[in-house]
């Protein structure tokens, strides 16, 4: 026997479904928010109102920004594969990580270590000084500071801070982005606002949901984005425009 | 000027976020669902409450049963490449198409033109038994009827039909899902229940949503699914097994 | 006993592969070239000195086309998430099928439906006729013919067709192929000629390479051009200027 | 003007295609194999044919070792999207990093780096030992060496060596990946001989191909495998049983 093959996210009979051993037809079609589910799902308990609010929160910080790449890319590849939506989705998830919301997956990794740190006794100062130092000697960018477009201080970050107090919330996850913000900055000498991505960490993380799993909550969101993104494709396309300003310079070259 | 590169999804300037004219910080983080701002996103305006419950129900509806080839595909791709969630999360959800979701979005396009026909004038008896006619003859299966597992009806199927109800929005489209079964089981002489998929495409009709875009729906629904296999490929795989039990037969083959 | 999980595509044992019972380091490894060694996976034997030639043609005759827009999603994707290639070559790929490539899997089944009915005794004109008559009556276009930028003839069907000879492999398929231009452009009065897509299918048939694999072997060429493209975007990249020609618009968006 | 978009990999005009500048109708086409135009266009001139053989050499040696996890993915999802090879080749190719191709990238990193050491001066020991030395400190492993089931010796990699030295490509790539292997074992006091991906790292060196595109050549070669796996699954599917033994046991579970 087989034992291993299981899971403990879903179960069936012939007449029910269980989600977390939750009855999906009984108690969660009509009852749960998406939102509330996706907790369930993941952390394996239901979420309070608080939390459950949270969630919501966090999900919807990240669901859509414009035209950003991701977006261009979905909407090229759904034009020249209208019948398979699911590709032209994978499409554009598949630029999701490394630069722009890969940063995500590291900075919680980074607050994880440094609440490992401050509860083997390290003061948060200190945790933080050292995080900002190794960054600093290797020259590479800290996550979860800093926005091309929002130079100024990206509006979600501060917002998604305050609902996390409101919801009870604010804890040392929070903290300590916030102190990385004020160290990247006294360390830089410039001003390196939070983005969005490093309080959405942080806010994960007070939540109990583990760093590794951050970014797939960017893909949760995203998904909806590109969605919408395909059916205003469908509507307004941007494509054509598109290919004929990359092509009409390709089709110029001269051949001398 | 290249005016053909915007969208009517979302805009910004240094300090805000729009999305479909909204402010993002001011009033939908902390404030709004994500099945809220997903149909904000996907419509164009504001749901009111039944409509935003609706959104949930169906959302919630297909984000999970368990272990699926799409988890198994998500979860082994995971195993491989632990770096890039995204591409474990892309993998799975190339699977949602053809066989198993695939059918929402051709059932909705069917009920699309059903409704179109009654508009007309023909009775949605005539409709619908014209489409059973070139199914039966064609010999393919009808779009959102029958399940393999749940063989007496899927659950779910019922229980989003009750909550469409007691939300207002049980209309032509999900008449026409229901018409669609009776008669499918009158020609086959006997029971195909509506499944999950059916009910979706048609109260997904009912919220307006165009029925390119059903797929996108259950493609949202299923990225949280996968991300909760992921999470748990971590904490208990089942890669390794699954190996073993392909790779034992074929370290076994004769080589004669 | 699992005997189902088994493949007879590759087999080893501690210090042996074996491809198709083809010893690999003996046999293979420095003595075979790629094209060979694909024929031999997807047929089960290895192909002679023509039809190694032959395979190669069809290759290199799909491997690059510019800045296409399958390139151009590989690129940007790469530019996201540089640290996975295979996510910038797999976002490229989802966009091979439906309008641009997927016509060649349409062809290669039309191709072979035709070659069935002639085998059947039906003249190949009288077969043709009614495809074309099929075509024309749906309004839809007829795959294998036609090229937005070659509009008076695609170079490389000629010179497909042309190699197919020298290989001794102008058979029923290109014979079907080329009478299949013939009676759309007699029934269309105008001039649609054959693309590559069209020439490559009914050449693949030749070579014994059932039609829902056709699709296959564009992707395995197209791996190859996007790899050269990722490889032009890490030098001397487009993806800054595209996204700057996207976001100017989207920046200077009226918010009154 | 916007003449950033170009590409120097290809152009046409209506009736022709030039690759890198090489007429590919009158020049490439039936004349060059896959692999001689693979390099064309990643190195941007054609190779002498000790260049073509030894490419073809390190694309055979990837192309298939049975039923992987990534060749697994891929027919699941084939089973689940036929209509959609590109979706199940993409799903395949997506796991073609990390744990295991990914190390191709690393040790193409690693050997490129030793080599600007030993032109500095330092003695191709002395770079190696300072290698060995920090993964061992770290205690990750070194990539390029070691392999789960050839564990004497992969037989590719030796092959490869010969093969490389038969084209007068025995260079300082390849006898730096020797040294690493030596290395290796004297400070891990047991056997890690060299796989097939560190000697391919190596040739590829050799051949003037960027580590950065290694993997690359990994997916054009893999990519060949999946779609043979694909064609397999068609004609003698395990996807059924696949399921059938995960679901079994998902079936089974208490529910108490």
């Amino acid at each position: 026997m087989n034992r291993e093959f299981r899971t403990r996210l879903a179960s069936n009979d012939l007449h029910h479904i269980w989600v977390r051993n939750v009855d999906l037809t009984e108690d969660i079609v009509g009852k749960m928010s998406f939102g509330h589910v996706l907790f369930l799902l993941v952390i394996g308990r239901q979420p309070d109102a608080q939390e459950s609010r949270l969630v919501d929160a966090v999900l919807v910080s990240l669901i859509e920004h414009g035209l950003t790449p991701s977006a261009v890319v979905a909407r090229v590849t759904y034009s020249l594969v209208p019948e398979s939506v699911q590709g032209a989705v994978a499409a554009g998830l598949l630029g999701v990580g490394g630069v722009v919301l890969g940063s995500m997956e590291e900075c919680g990794h980074l607050l994880y270590e440094v609440n490992a740190e401050t509860r083997r006794g390290v003061s948060l100062q200190d945790a933080i000084h050292a995080v900002v130092d190794d960054y600093t000697a290797s020259g590479k960018r800290i996550p979860g500071l800093g926005h091309a477009i929002h130079r100024d201080g990206d509006p979600r970050a501060a917002r998604l801070i305050a609902v996390a107090k409101e919801c009870g919330r604010y804890g040392p996850y929070v903290e300590a982005v916030e102190e990385l913000e004020n160290q990247a900055q006294l360390a830089a000498g410039r001003r390196i606002p939070l983005n969005v991505t490093g309080v959405v960490s942080a806010v994960l993380l007070e939540l109990g949901i583990p760093w590794s799993l951050h970014r797939g909550f960017a893909l949760v969101s995203r998904t909806a984005g590109l969605v919408a993104h395909i059916g205003e494709e469908i509507e307004d396309p941007i494509t054509p425009r598109l290919r004929s300003v990359i092509r009409g310079e390709v089709d110029r070259l001269d051949r001398s």
